[in-house]
Parts: structure tokens; C-alpha cells; sequence
């Protein structure tokens, strides 16, 4: 049996405790190269997983390891370049969320994949658990009806992360929309079907992240602090659907953490996290849960759908126009808050 | 001792919930006068509350009974009107909420209030509650620092009202952003120092009130139905703040009701209903609650309010230009949800 022989760009938290061990558990895949700019990380990586090689130069994993496949899991300023470069090279493509940096370098990535005629997918998970396949399927068989209305919060109430790069502008374009926020939003655009987008107001926040603070999620460094720490939007589609996103990393609210999204359909409601529906049934509001829904490795089932996809045997379930319009609607959210005044997409 | 002699125009629910019973157990207020278009309901409320007269002409009673004060509880659309003739014939006005139609209205109102030096305030009963009157003063004492962002949520499942004319936009100039909303969102702004407005988008929803459904608050006609049932709505204030209001009379949503502001401020958050705190201690996010703040009648403390406010003991509570801008914003939020566009203040 033929195994995907896979590089890895980037082995820090979300290669180590997703992809690497997503591919590693899989049957047809095999992680055969991991690239680091640091020789030490590389070669970290590499002996804890036993990946037989591992560079520092990622021309040189893409021209030398004769890899079928590359995961994108760098700082979000290099998905576009690597995930380009990767294609060029003959490789199918899995780059971690947010998509990029702009719907712009989303675009590119997606002409040239086009015409490699590479596979070219994002790990936004969410759409692998259990929960949201279970509120997709109620969608499907009509128990929502016509969904005009979200809300989706990705809250953390001092959640700002004390490692990597989250606060760092420059190398991720963003605070919690684009880490925390992005995965909430496209699983309500998911479960909308991804309508149109109209008109976009966002206001960003940064209030907390500047200084020192107790921290939930470890001592972030506050004198490196470029992003928001918290963003409210509201979205109009050109249906007139609307949808309210709520984000933050730092914000004074009750609990650790809010993590919903909420549907709201002319014949019933639906939050997602866990699943529950929300319906008129014999004349009366009905409230519907699944007590017997485990959810199990959303990781594991994001990586075989994309191995499955180099297969051939399936289209990627995060199709590629769907990261564009979810870009889109960052920059949108991003573009308004800047500059405090409506985006019309 | 004189009292205030006080006329009631509107004998509905607010009148014989609030205002009437407010008056009667106050020693310095006596109603001595109602209103109604209907000579049956005037003088089945004048009966029920030993009001000595009843009136059918509204002019009438402002000639002939010799009043201090008039309450408006009629629909929406008269506020101003009724407002205004009772501010000329030289009594103080006390009007329910919401202040009017339009900002314009408003401003008329005050205009002659103005002129005629007569107190004319709102009935936000919000204000008057202990509830309220905690976070602010929490506030006051710099628990909160700057408040920077706000979410305020009045939303109902099935709770169209199925009596009176709150479904009936001509009459009401809308629906629940209008009758339930307005409270949360004064609360919201004056906690928060009625901060001035910027820019605003909104969405509104009319899907479920158009048809029969399951009615917690009695069952509502669809054929008459012309309010939207949801409206969802951004505010961003000039000095950079932030409010989100979600608000319904029917939403496919878990509970009957969701009934709160919440308050964002750099040193700490706090949510109203009821009253907590959540803050920053001994380097550890901390929750605090008020278990021992018993609410009482805000009805009572508004009416009581607007009586010692007509002695000229003190200002009212509700401000006349706190209400232009309230009105303002509940214009721009529907404006902004019929065009479909954001509306700059």
C-alpha cells in the first residue's frame, strides 16, 4: 500500500498535538520531513516523533524529501508563501486556520492550486466534530428551516495565550478574531451554508492585554501586546440574515470562557456547543439535546479527510471559496474597526 | 399638606400596574383624574381605583380637572402630542417609555418643557431598581475603571404580547427593540455615562410573528402583526465604544428569556441582572455577588421620583436629553435595519 509521505512546516503546538499525531495514527499517511528555521526544533521534533528528516531550509525539505504532501503550521504571516510554494513543488496542501493573512492571499493560493491541480484544504476542525455534524444533519432534514440569524462567541476571559506568537500582529494579522474567533465563524457560515456577506461593523478593543494581569492561560508578555483583546461585529448578509460575533482573549466577564454558536431558523433554534435544538412541537417550545453524542477526535478526523482528499477518493469538507468568503469577512471585521465606520463587502 | 394632583392618560396595564398604584401609595400624590378614548374604560379604571373623575377628551380633562401633573400611558404614537398638551396647559409630564416615535419628537417635547419650565421625564424604570443602582455606584467608586464595551440582551422565546397594541407598527413605530429593548439599552448607556454615538448597523427579523405559533405571553394576532420579532444591533461610540443589543418578542432560543446588560470596563466587568462584579483580586480573577440586595419596587421609586421632582426637591433621575438620545439611537437602529446600510450620528 502506497502511505502519503507528508512534511511538516512549523512543528510547534498545533503540528505536535494535531497533525503529527493526526497522520502518524492514520493507515496510508506517513510524516517523513518536518521543517524548522530553528535546527534545534527541526531536530526536536524529529527525534520525539521519529520523523526520519528534518531541515532548517524549507526549499530544500520541498525539493529533497519527496514529499506528496506539506501541513502549514506557522505563524499565519507565512501560510500563503509556504502554502504557494508547496503546490509549485508538486505537494497537496492541509495549512492550519486562519486561512491567511487577507482573502488577497487566500485568492492566490487558490489559483495556484487550481491550476497544480493540488489539493488544497484548512484545518478549520470544527467542522469534524460530532456536535456540528450533528446541528448540519438537523439543518439538512429541515428541523431549522430558513437559519436569518447567529451569534457566535469565542470568549476567554483572560485567555490571552503566554507562548507562541498569538499576540503579535505583524506575525498573525490578529488577536482573537483570527485565532479563536475565525473557527466560531465559519461554523456558523457552515451550518448557514456560507451566504453572501453584505455589510460588515466591527469595533475592536485593547484594554487589558497592554499590561500585566492574571493570567488563565499563562503571563503573556504585555510590552510585545500588538493585537485586539477583544472584537464585537455584526455581520448583514445580502439575504438580510444577520450574525453577531463576540471575541476576546482578555474581558471581564463571569466565566473562564463562552464558546457557542447559536442558530436561530424560522422553524426552530440550535446551539452547537453541545448540540441542542430549540422547537415548537405539539403547540408547545420544545427543548432537544443528545445525551449519547461523544464527540471523539476532531483532530484525527480533520487529517484523514485531508489524506483521504490526496487519495482522490473525496472532496476536502473546507473548500477553498469557503476560506476565501471566511478571509473575507476578517478583513471586513479588521478593515471596520480600524477604521470605525461600516465595510460594505 | 397640598398634593400633587395627577391625571392618567391610558388606563392599560403600565397605568394600572405602575403609575396609578405608585401615585395612590405616595402621602404627597392623588389621581384625580382619567383618560380614555373609550368612556367604558374610563370609567371602569376610574371605578376600580376610586379615581373621582373620568374623561373621554383628553383636552377636557387638562381644561377641567385642574391637574399638577399628567402620566402618559397611551400607545407610542401619541407620546408627543399628549406630552406636549399637557406640558401647555402647565403640568408636569411624566411619559412612559419609550420617550417617543422619533428623536425629533423628542426634542419637540423638550423644546416646550423648556418654555413652559415644567419637569417632563420618563418613566426607564430600570434606573429605579437596586439592581442598577449597585453597578452604579460600583461604578461611581472606580470598580469598573472605563467601560469600554457592552452587550445588552432583552430577548423572549414565544413573547409576543398577546393583548394591546404592541404588535401594531403604526401605532408603536416597532416592536420589541422599542417595548423591551429600550429599558436595557438605558440601562446599558447610563451606566456606562450616555456616551455619545457614532455609528450604528442593525438587522431586524420578522419570521415568526407573522404566523400561529406556541404564545408564552398569550396568543398574538399573525394577520396584524407588523413589528419586527428580532433586531440585532451594533453601536460604536465616538470615544471608541462598543454595544451590542439583541432583542426579540420570538427567537428560536433555549430559555423564555434573556434579560441582561453587561458592562465591560478596563479594571473590571459587571453584569446587572442580578448585580455581580468581575474583577481582578490578589493577582486572581474574582466574581462577586450582592446575596444580600433585596430589589423592592422600582415602580414605586419612579413614580416617587417624578413627585419629588414636581416639588422641585430635586432633578429627575431620567433626563430629558438622555432620552433625545435614546430615542436617537433606537431611530438610527431601525433606519439602519430598513436600508440595510450603517447610519452615521
Amino acid at each position: 500500500m502506497k502511505k502519503l509521505k507528508v512534511g511538516i512546516a512549523g512543528p510547534g503546538g498545533i503540528a505536535k498535538n494535531a497533525h503529527i499525531p493526526g497522520y502518524q495514527q492514520h493507515r496510508e499517511a506517513e510524516v517523513t520531513a518536518v521543517f524548522s528555521r530553528s535546527v534545534e526544533r527541526a531536530a526536536a521534533a524529529a527525534r520525539k516523533f521519529s520523523i526520519p528528516q528534518a531541515y532548517n531550509d524549507y526549499s530544500d525539505m520541498l525539493n529533497r524529501a519527496e514529499l506528496d504532501a506539506v501541513s502549514i503550521c506557522v505563524p499565519n504571516k507565512f501560510h500563503a508563501e509556504m502554502t504557494i510554494q508547496a503546490l509549485e513543488a508538486g505537494c497537496h496542501v492541509f495549512c492550519e486556520k486562519p486561512p491567511a493573512m487577507s482573502a488577497d492571499e487566500v485568492r492566490k493560493m487558490q489559483q495556484v492550486a487550481e491550476r497544480t491541480g493540488k489539493v488544497l484544504t484548512f484545518n478549520l476542525h470544527n467542522r469534524h466534530s460530532r456536535e456540528v455534524q450533528a446541528i448540519r444533519s438537523c439543518g439538512a432534514a429541515g428541523e431549522l428551516g430558513h437559519i436569518y440569524a447567529a451569534r457566535v462567541h469565542a470568549l476567554r476571559r483572560r485567555g490571552i495565550p503566554g507562548w507562541g506568537v498569538f499576540t503579535d500582529k505583524e506575525l498573525q494579522g490578529g488577536g482573537p478574531l483570527i485565532d479563536i474567533g475565525v473557527h466560531m465563524l465559519d461554523t456558523a457560515l457552515y451550518l448557514m451554508d456560507y451566504p453572501e456577506p453584505d455589510t460588515v461593523l466591527a469595533v475592536s478593543h485593547q484594554q487589558i492585554g497592554p499590561r500585566t494581569d492574571a493570567g488563565l492561560m499563562g503571563q503573556w508578555n504585555p510590552a510585545t501586546f500588538s493585537v485586539e483583546d477583544a472584537l464585537m461585529g455584526l455581520i448583514r448578509f445580502k439575504d438580510g440574515q444577520s450574525l453577531v460575533i463576540e471575541t476576546s482573549f482578555a474581558l471581564n466577564m463571569e466565566q473562564a470562557e463562552q464558546t457557542q454558536v447559536e442558530l436561530f431558523g424560522d422553524r426552530g433554534g440550535a446551539a452547537v456547543f453541545p448540540p441542542r435544538l430549540f422547537q415548537d412541537k405539539a403547540g408547545q417550545p420544545s427543548n432537544t439535546e443528545f445525551p449519547f453524542l461523544k464527540n471523539g477526535n476532531m483532530s484525527e478526523r480533520s487529517v484523514a479527510d485531508f489524506v483521504e482528499s490526496c487519495f482522490g477518493r473525496k472532496e476536502p469538507l473546507v473548500k477553498v471559496e469557503e476560506a476565501v468568503r471566511l478571509q473575507q469577512l476578517i478583513d471586513a471585521l479588521y478593515q471596520s474597526a480600524d477604521c470605525g465606520k461600516a465595510i460594505s463587502i
